[in-house]
């Protein structure tokens, strides 16, 4: 059974009783990086993703290390989620193979200047490095899996939740694309059975209009952090954070 | 499969893709009634429901027939559903036997002053006379189970549903008191199959502060009604109609 263990992250918990919000920022270069850090960090969310597949620069890692310091910066004490989510598992084509974008997770993690780091289950043995490298860093892994065509079993989706934390993964991330209402349980079902099972905190979410009720109330069930629109969306069905924030008050209030 | 049939009342329809809000009334005597439901009136509910069993004079015919057509006055043309909640399933203690309860509902049928009874599925074969007095009266029928002391399986709440369509339901109604986010799950997953299988449109809810997410958002998988308060609630987790209201429309906004 799951022992409901939190992850501390600057003075945010996640896996506590309230879901985090997490703003993507998906700025294609350092200024436009910066600047909607600013614009997104004045809505104080409670976590900030730095989707970095968006950034033109990705190749040239002294230019993410600058951009990612500059960021610290500008967002101040909310932790920095940094993310080079994939082409196949719905991110930008970026120049970087496999090796190359696990040397950059690497270095990131090393450099300490965000908190958390973003990388793929499907990348499999290369995970462990990467999980030694966030050790050395002092930075938490997030193990994610999308499925942006489609809704897997609540069985393979509990299987991939199970094997992020048998990988190190301090949260398991599994985000479904929904073709039904039928989907969306089951991504409900899957996350409220893995956090019954697993011992660490858990995001999930179905994408896309269908999926936006567990954007919502996703965290009734026991995914840990939802992602919301500060300036720029980085997924299909992200809400405003405004929106989600009236939402996620009215439903604190009443599910007592 | 379900066909989707829709229900009209007046200009209501129920079961259409938006979700209908019904607020109950449940003042003690004629001037409570009358008072609650201009109150209520004010916020423009699409629905009310006279939970006739926390009238005193229920024992009344006349009383009851009377009070009914000045709610009529006052609702003006906002439909009224007539519910004599039992005791055994949530309701108020009253000194009718079943005999009585159902005279009571058949009388209301025919005066055509009301637009929908409640009746409860447990009556059984009494269900097929007030089928026949609502026809008679022009009055549609809810067929409605409620468990206020768990969860029964999916398997045993889609049953439930399907039985009250085979009896002659308008509109199928179960209520569950959840003990965990796994019994919200239930409920929602037997709402989402028993619309795919049959014909009449549902009205499903978990009850207490653990359901208050299916009064929210349980349109998006079958029910067709949700209950909120007005002035004062008739059954535990009901959330005020503006707060309803906000959320409905982020959620209408968002999940197309």
């Amino acid at each position: 059974m799951g022992s409901s263990t939190m992850v501390k992250v600057r003075n945010i918990l996640i896996g506590g009783e309230k879901p985090c919000i997490c703003v993507p920022v998906i700025g294609v270069d350092r200024e436009q990086v910066l600047r909607e850090a600013e614009e997104v960090c004045r809505k104080k969310p409670d976590l900030i993703e730095w989707r970095a597949d968006f950034f033109q620069a990705i190749h040239d890692q002294n230019s993410v290390l600058a951009t990612a310091k500059e960021l610290r910066n500008v967002t101040e004490d909310i932790p920095i989620l940094f993310t080079v989510r994939s082409e196949r598992e719905g991110g930008q084509p970026i120049p970087l193979d496999g090796q190359e974008v696990q040397q950059l997770i690497e270095a990131i993690c090393k450099s300490r200047v965000v908190d958390l780091v973003d990388y793929e289950l499907a990348y499999g043995e290369r995970i462990a490095p990467v999980r030694r490298a966030a050790d050395e860093g002092g930075v938490r892994l997030v193990v994610s899996r999308h499925y942006f065509d489609g809704t897997p079993s609540k069985e393979t989706l509990v299987a991939e939740m199970r094997q992020a934390e048998q990988c190190g993964a301090d949260i398991a991330k599994v985000a479904v694309m929904p073709k039904s209402p039928q989907d969306v349980l089951t991504l409900l079902q899957a996350t409220e059975e893995a956090r019954r099972e697993l011992s660490i905190p858990l995001i999930t979410m179905a994408m896309g209009g269908l999926g936006a009720i567990t954007r919502l109330a996703g965290w009734l069930f026991g995914s840990a952090v939802t992602f919301a629109v500060g300036k720029q969306s980085s997924a299909p069905g992200q809400i405003p954070i405004d929106e989600v924030r009236t939402v996620l008050s009215i439903l604190q209030m009443y599910s007592q």
